[in-house]
């Protein structure tokens, strides 16, 4: 999807989000996958307060103003995932997504767990990252889902935006043997308050990078579905893509505006690592793993041997 | 490195690892990275027993067979890792590798902790792949060792071969604030016994694929080394290459035979990642990755909604 703005009125973004779901259908396809955050702009990029600040969250899903989604794709039987603002009925609120079914039945929920940015707003600064301060970190883990039969009972997860960047959300979802894993992201394209940073291109080389080897790692297809574009003077990147279980990108976008990206994913193409190279029960070792779940933050090992005769020793202190 | 037949002396071999390591000190390289059992033939594509597998074993290390490495690499004032088949004075065996400093110290020592391949011999086939049988599971976990001055402090960590295609070896490291991974191979090419497989291009892209993510996603440099080429009538994919941190390839091998890749790898580029996008104690969520640890294989999800009207419904079952 290209760039929503602030001033975007809601009918018009479901209007672009219908046209995208016709375009697919007419192509064949039966799940379609939309971005993070995909009805509004990307607000955690200012600091919004209370009424203000409502006006981005679904206080449920579907609702009157996604409805006309919702109804659209039933009737054309294809079903999709969509990232959106979820505050519930105790005003918890998540960065959220939601798996729905040609049927129209919700397959399955999932919110947020790596939640970036910050909670407190960084002084004197256009744009912020907000996230930590508007969600709560996710709290149903990275569940698996069996679909049903318009969906040949495929095995299907989700993540969102910067849960791709972490090789632990791949793993526990293939570890429920996952055989497609959506994910919608806004990524910032450079720093929009004027800092040196990693440009787009390098920024767009990571999205795929990470989609692609967790894709082989998991032996799962992985489909990664920018907002994209210049919103509201803050740019996000591109580098939407369908990636196959050996980690080629079978489809790709080249825009930063409203574009299809069709592939027919066999999930069969699954089974060759899943019961070979990355057959878990064989070869993985977990009690080798536990840092994985017993600590946070790096530890670091601690100096040994140390030279005072050269300067070239390293002035950072061990962590533990 | 170029392949290794069964019938070259070590001697041989050992000359052609001394001028790799005097070329590349002469670039001014200070760490060499030779690949996993660099000394000799990939052995365990044979089924093999007795007197004639313990041929392939070092009951230390060093010892008089690869003297010459170790000192030429104290004289020149360089380092290495070096991948060899372990035999303990208890006569347990490991798929090894070993840190030595450029002033002659041990600074580490790794044993292969994913083993592939299996325990009993595939009947009626030319080759086998018995690093199960051959080796026990490494007990040494991933572990990273603080390197001395001549190596600036850095945090080195090591891997053998499948090892990097799991990224829970590369995040147990991570964990570690690991700067550098070294990791030696012997990848098939093609499946040496003719069945139908992935082909030798995709292969080597699976090799730099996990070595640029992971390295990326750990904020890390990685130098993945393979002994390459054919080697006794079953092929090697090369690819060695030396990885930054933001998981570009910095410098790759273009030949199948003994070859130099040198680089100059700054370690101060770990910490972009290491502080921001990767800062693991703000952003890592364990509560959230249990299954990580607490199960091996896949359980997948249980069926549901099943529908009997429809022939797409696919007939796998639940593990679970």
């Amino acid at each position: 999807m290209g760039a929503t703005q602030k001033a975007d009125p809601r009918e018009q973004t479901l209007l672009r989000m219908i046209a995208l779901l016709e375009g697919a259908a007419a192509q064949g396809a039966t799940l379609i996958i939309f971005p993070e955050l995909a009805f509004t702009t990307f607000f955690p990029r200012w600091l919004i307060e209370g009424d203000a600040l409502d006006a981005y969250f679904e206080r449920s899903m579907p609702n009157p103003s996604v409805q006309a989604l919702f109804d659209r794709a039933r009737e054309l039987r294809v079903g999709f995932y969509v990232g959106y603002a979820e505050v519930t009925p105790e005003r918890r609120r998540f960065n959220a997504a939601i798996l729905v079914e040609p049927n129209g039945s919700v397959l399955g929920r999932y919110r947020k767990v790596h939640l970036p940015g910050t909670r407190e707003p960084r002084p004197n600064t256009a744009f912020q990252q907000l996230e930590k301060r508007y969600f709560e970190y996710g709290d149903l883990g990275f569940p698996a889902f069996r679909a049903g039969s318009d969906w040949q009972s495929a095995i299907l997860g989700m993540m969102i935006c910067n849960d791709r960047r972490w090789p632990e959300a791949w793993r526990v979802l293939g570890l429920q043997g996952v055989e497609l894993v959506c994910v919608g992201y806004n990524s910032a394209a450079y720093d929009p308050n004027g800092g040196a940073s990693e440009d787009e291109a390098l920024r767009t080389f990571h999205s795929k990078l990470v989609a692609q080897a967790n894709a082989y790692m998991n032996s799962t297809w992985a489909v990664a579905v920018a907002k994209a574009g210049d919103e509201d003077g803050s740019g996000l990147i591109g580098g939407s893509c369908i990636v196959d279980p050996n980690g080629r990108i079978v489809a790709e976008a080249t825009t930063l505006s409203d574009e299809l990206l069709v592939a027919d994913c066999d999930l069969d193409l699954c089974r060759q690592g899943k019961d070979k190279m990355f057959n878990f029960e064989a070869h993985r070792r977990p009690q080798q793993y536990a840092a994985i779940t017993s600590q946070v933050g790096v530890i670091e090992p601690a100096f040994v041997n140390i030279d005072k005769s050269t300067d070239r020793f390293r002035a950072a202190q061990p962590s533990s």
